[in-house]
């Protein structure tokens, strides 16, 4: 994983800057450069919650090149996007593709906003190596700058997690809740000719379910007992 | 594409709220309800910039029912996951895998979001049919409101991009299978006390797995069988 230093570019509203690093602790962040900042006040402070640690070991920069030192790769977050060749500096990517892009990648990625009305000026953009827009309304696509951070640290945070899956049911749970339900189906008589494709279809919307193993558990000793019962009821005779 | 209902309860901050407004108007949704809020004012039309429309349209319940009303599907959200079987209601979706799963719904998808410091409460919590909780550092995982409502509501947009909709069961029908469940249970004598969890997990289980129209027909009908054999059974006395 990279590491990951969020650079806020004359940030106009230090409750934006407290809620970017209360998101930014969210994810597992801590790293915050300022560029000619506003005053970090109170603000700030209320906003950034159990996130005050990662305000205060802020760096506050004087230039650009001072907040971008050391970094490996530079990239840049703009609320319009463009499709439009000529001005192909503008031509970005999502959150989500930038996230699986830079996944593997070793070194310092720092990832700029700019002013909360201005955004990075066209020489800033230039020098980024991504440019990564927020797939928004093309009515009103201008986020809040921290809400834009926000999405942007989450699809990095969820991209990093290799998820596991310790409460998910066994394939050899599945196949046995399948085989009672087939039981099941055994069990009330069911038409010969729709019992193929009615255990095709459960086991299709089981899987797409994907059950823990509690409520495999529980779903076998529902489908068990009616079987059981349907069986002993059949057996006596017709209804 | 299903429509999205965003309804907060209690909200505290009045920021806040303007800045779900602001993130709603990003990513073209416009039903907002409040359920016994606080007062709305200045604060709340700054951070909703552009989106005071929304906000002036949001309409404020007085109860939960009232904002739930004609909701088709009701969904949690919680800073806190759990993997303990035993809290089972607590388990959860990430954002995305919410996304993909109501992508293809009909209907209105009611999302909840609790109070600022306290979240839902464990009765609200019962009645979701998809909890969502948005993977966060174990360190600090509570997200400022707005910012857990920008992140879920980016889901959904960037997931709507892509996706088009195959014929999904109505709520009507899935309250139908549920009730068929149900009977299902009280045929088979099952433990009482087991009944209302087992229907909960039944009706996150049958939700999370999406079913057609033909899908839910099928199931209600081997469910139907089942409960009337069963039923019969018991009747006949013990086994």
């Amino acid at each position: 994983m990279p590491r990951i230093r969020i650079v806020l570019i004359e940030p106009l509203n230090d409750g934006n800057v407290g809620a970017v690093a209360r998101s930014m602790k969210n994810f597992g962040l801590d790293e915050l450069v300022f560029v000619r900042p506003c005053e970090i006040g109170e603000e700030a402070t209320k906003r950034a919650m159990h996130a005050v640690d990662v305000l205060k070991r802020a760096r506050i920069a004087s230039t650009e090149d001072e907040a971008l030192e050391a970094a490996d790769y530079i990239v840049g977050t703009s609320g319009v996007d463009t499709a439009n060749e000529k001005k192909f500096s503008r031509i970005s990517v999502t959150p989500n593709e930038f996230a699986e892009k830079i996944a593997g990648c070793e070194g310092t990625v720092a990832i700029l906003f700019g002013r909360e009305d201005f955004g990075l000026d066209n020489d800033m953009v230039r020098r980024c190596d991504f440019l990564v827009t927020i797939p928004a309304d093309p009515e009103y696509p201008i986020l809040n700058i921290s809400h834009a951070a926000a999405i942007i640290m989450y699809e990095l945070f969820t991209s990093g997690l290799v998820r596991e899956s310790p409460r998910k049911a066994s394939e050899l749970e599945m196949v046995k809740l399948n085989e009672f339900f087939s039981k099941l189906l055994d069990a009330i008589d069911y038409p010969e000719h729709k019992k193929k494709k009615t255990r095709v279809m459960f086991r299709r919307m089981i899987a797409r379910s994907v059950p823990s193993t509690w409520e495999f558990h529980t779903m076998m000793g529902v489908l068990d007992e009616a079987a059981k019962r349907s069986l002993q009821d059949s057996s006596r005779g017709k209804h």
